[in-house]
């Protein structure tokens, strides 16, 4: 990813200090105001007794991409609630992605809707997320450089 | 563990072939009919950009203590719908612990509470699961071996 | 509503045999192929404590625009669960709309999400249910009067 | 009720101003502090198309339950995020019994079960909320009298 824009700049500089994301492989595919899309490949330390993908794993795939969407303007936002259903299993090997939207936003409070498709573009599971805002930057020291950002990609 | 109950034989069945419970260090601390209770270091993988416990993995670890609860009677039970509610954040190096019990049940569907705590015992997350039973033991070939497992455990 | 199509055929037939949103003066706005629009003034019988709308009637709101735009097909489809936020209070006097539409289908097993707005457009409440369909026909008998209703509402 | 302690004074004193609890004859049972107990008969009126109990009423029901439990204090607290399974169906004429429990307090933060049951004590719905406290009193001008009060009902 061409990091062009600021949810760009700042969902890359989130990745760099996500220890988890980056254990699991979870790229960014493309990320934009309020928006944001990773993907993950199911791989066979990700599997359950059942030989798909841990429900815990895609939980955590679709809650990235909410991370990443919820903190597109770097303000620090966390997760309050969230409530997935599973509708297909996740297999063994397969790339699948998730696409975050925001539903809703007022103030510090905010509802994003997540996707998660497999290869087939079949849905996998579907998440919704509660966000509240507090205080800080999602990206520390990031929007001190906010001018040269602007110079270097603007 | 030492495997007493028909519970703590699935579980620790279910175990052995869960790669993402083992990856992540998740053991049983107790299992019984309807209950489970697993714990899981918070291991610098598993950190986020705010260096606290990825909040997808607190969630495995609920839906782990969910899975060995509600599949305690070896017939294969997937979950349908979880929620979560993060109120404090694990911290690094810490035990997490996620207690599961089940609230309602009734033919294939069932709920459960999970409690994950920290080593304070202060509440990190409120996790609620709808399970449905499907098709199919939990530990293939567990029941066929009923008998044996009866005389040497009983 | 002049009942031109199949799914507003349905959801007026409903109605007439839904006590409790003719109680609550539910009125359908629009209604089609998975997707439904209904509004109900905020009487004073429907006032808490707060003097604002009782979240159980904004609930059942949603929930009616969710069961209209869930049998849009006359096939029984049943409320399985249902996840609301309430992000901002329903006045005295006021007209709220929510409006549900499907997020996602397989088999029998379909999501919907439903957002209530108030008169100035402000999201009230963000809604998502869960539904299952079952055997039978929402309108009892509609079904084999196909050929007639298309005569007359074709 | 005979109003005896501080939650049972502070209920009395809500659902007084409650026209939505008294329009559907909902009654106080029992309250203590943070707990709640209510019941409703499932009037014709209540009924939906399938001629069982709306599912809008049976989330009112427990609604109810949850507002009184988690304000039992007088701390005006309000539902910010509330979930309900639908697990069997309100029959006509039925009595329902609701019974709100606090899970979870962390300042201003508290989450409850209620659970939904009807006559033969089946479970009909399973429900938690997510309150959040915020200014005032839950019954204006209670905690003024709380001297009298005590004389009186002490």
């Amino acid at each position: 990813m061409a990091a062009d824009s600021f949810p760009e700049i700042v969902a890359a500089g989130m990745r760099e200090i996500d220890n988890a994301a980056q254990a699991f492989g979870i790229d960014i595919v493309e990320v934009g105001p309020g928006r944001a899309c990773v993907r993950m490949t199911v791989r066979d330390d990700m599997l359950n007794s059942h030989t798909t993908c841990n429900g815990g794993l895609i939980f955590t795939l679709a809650d990235t991409a909410f991370a990443y969407s919820c903190n597109s303007d770097n303000k620090t936002t966390v997760a309050a609630h969230c409530a997935i259903s599973f509708v297909s299993p996740g297999r063994r090997g397969e790339i699948l992605t998730a696409r975050s939207e925001e539903r809703f936003r007022q103030g510090r409070n905010s509802i994003y809707d997540v996707t998660v498709t497999g290869e087939d573009d079949r849905t996998v599971a579907v998440f919704q997320g509660t966000a509240r805002q507090v205080k800080g930057e999602s990206v520390p020291g990031l929007n001190a450089l906010g001018g040269e950002a602007h110079e270097r990609h603007g």
